[in-house]
């Protein structure tokens, strides 16, 4: 196991201090927990914005935490949800009295803490609504997953909700907007290598030298179908079709795409991928309004990348383009 | 090999086009070369900054066309000079009457290649002049290079100089400033795992599985040491000792902080090191201005991350913080 850490079972809490070290007026951990917070939460009468999950998928989810995306960020061990009692603490850090927004990637355990927190925090007179992202296609059900698995496409709801937020808008419209973007956004990805979680010391997985796995999770969980390396245009290709059948997009729908590195993938790589995608939206006539390259939801260090379509309307442009300050969402 | 690519020896065109792709509305691709040109460009009466070098650096140098930073940036073939051909056309193209500046890394090819498109260029009767950036501490000399290689550090000069040029400064001014930053930022990286030039098909060079080399350069240039890796805490101390031994930072000193991702270590890994380094920084009272964790200048797939520190002034922070617009440079 090759990585720069110090103690593989500290690699969450050493992140969090050089998270937080890289933008002290921008963010604070909540004492005692793996929250990250944007430094001024709560604010009055604004709807909280509250994401998280495993670590490991860098720079998700603290990287999002900012002006006009999420408010507070929870992080778990290593491809392990976080807690119900470190949610909470996020949950309360940011209601100023709108009502708190969870967003929540479609995993088993995931669920399970985010809800048990938004019961507590119900408890204590907060108002909580919340999403669930299921964006992946490739498969229904899955290792950790009742139903699809939720990924890359989980920025999008980010983004969109929390441009929605930051106009202040009611709990209930926030949760209508998000929900939007739950329903018209769908990914796939293929993974070219495994990744090793620091306390397990040895790789999730293996795939032999020539080999490529379509539709695999981002924690490694098995995709559809495991085969030799295609090229750079048959997996875009293979991805874009995939997609493209669910969501059933036709001629001048207008959508927002993302090819999201999940780890080694040089972003050299990622650029080819995306010229074949462009190519092929282009042939069936789908207008990319946007276009989002680089690593927004990884898996530590795997090699492979995910596509990303979110067809939009108006509502959805205008949030989409909507000013943000987080470290991680690059505005182009 | 496992790459996402078509042909190993078609990865830069297909790469450009994937970028000007997902960027339609901001760049384009120059006629028949590399180059990545500002849209708009040339601008009356602004400087044209000009930029490049080998590809597999991702996102340097085209992430860094924009607004505030580069007009143009050529791309050579992976880790090879771009050739003066291309460059002349970047730099006629950037050409807006007020001259055009060249921020070069130094690599004896890339010095080579600008300077006689400089030439070039002004036998048309075209301004140019030129700022050489060596800020990797780490060996005087290399395989590619007389005198210190330029780093992830040049990514700083693109941005200040970039800002500078914005503001309407002259060409000589444009220079001065360059030139400031230059004398101030120094870098130094570690590599954990080597690449593989799709070309060559083969890794650069080899690591063994407990090994890590100090000092690399971000072609897999022969660094310091070869030795046992070492915690990221190890890790992030040597780094900062050699770069604070080298530009003899002393307290109350500001600085920019950059941990910059070489390809494939998670970004779990480089807030860890920087956590560390704000340690050891402020343990010595220099105080952090502003602080960039990511992939900036990476080396295709390589493990391993540098670290660089800008001494600033006034107006390097006036010039770090002017808004900028690129689809690589994130602000925060």
């Amino acid at each position: 196991m090759k990585k720069i850490i110090n103690d593989p079972d500290k690699v969450v809490q050493d992140m969090i201090k050089g998270f937080v070290a890289a933008y002290p007026n921008d963010v604070k951990q909540l004492p005692n927990t793996t929250g990250i917070v944007r430094k001024e939460a709560p604010f009055s009468n604004k709807v909280g914005l509250v994401s998280g999950g495993g670590s490991g998928h860098e720079p998700a989810h603290a990287g999002y935490v900012g002006q006009g995306l999420l408010d507070a960020a929870v992080a778990g061990e290593v491809f392990t949800s976080p807690t119900p009692d470190q949610l909470i603490e996020a949950i309360k850090a940011v209601d100023g009295g709108a009502g708190v927004f969870l967003i929540i990637k479609n995993y088993t355990g995931d669920i399970l803490n985010f809800e048990m927190a938004a019961e507590l925090a119900e408890a204590e007179g907060i108002e909580v609504d919340k999403v669930v992202v299921n964006d992946d296609v490739a498969v229904e059900d899955s290792s950790f997953t009742s139903g699809r698995r939720g990924i890359a496409g989980t920025v999008f709801v980010h983004k969109i909700a929390g441009a929605k937020a930051e106009q202040g808008a009611s709990l209930q419209d926030v949760k209508q907007t998000a929900q939007k973007v739950v329903a018209n956004v769908r990914s796939m990805g293929v993974a070219l290598s495994s990744c090793t979680v620091p306390a397990a010391g040895k790789p999730s997985f293996e795939l032999a030298d020539d080999e490529m796995e379509i539709g695999i999770g981002i924690h490694g969980e098995p995709g559809i179908e495991r085969k030799q390396i295609g090229s750079a245009d048959d997996i875009a290709a293979e991805l874009t079709k995939k997609i493209l059948e669910d969501n059933k997009l036709t001629k001048n729908d207008d959508v927002a795409v993302m090819v999201n590195g999940l780890g080694s993938t040089p972003e050299m790589e990622l650029y080819i991928v995306n010229g074949k995608v462009q190519e092929l939206l282009a042939e069936k006539g789908i207008n990319v309004y946007k276009t989002f390259v680089g690593e927004y939801m990884t898996s530590l260090e795997m090699a492979g990348c995910s596509v990303t379509f979110l067809k939009l309307d108006h509502e959805l442009k205008e949030l989409l383009d909507a000013e943000s300050n987080a470290p991680a969402f690059r505005a182009k």
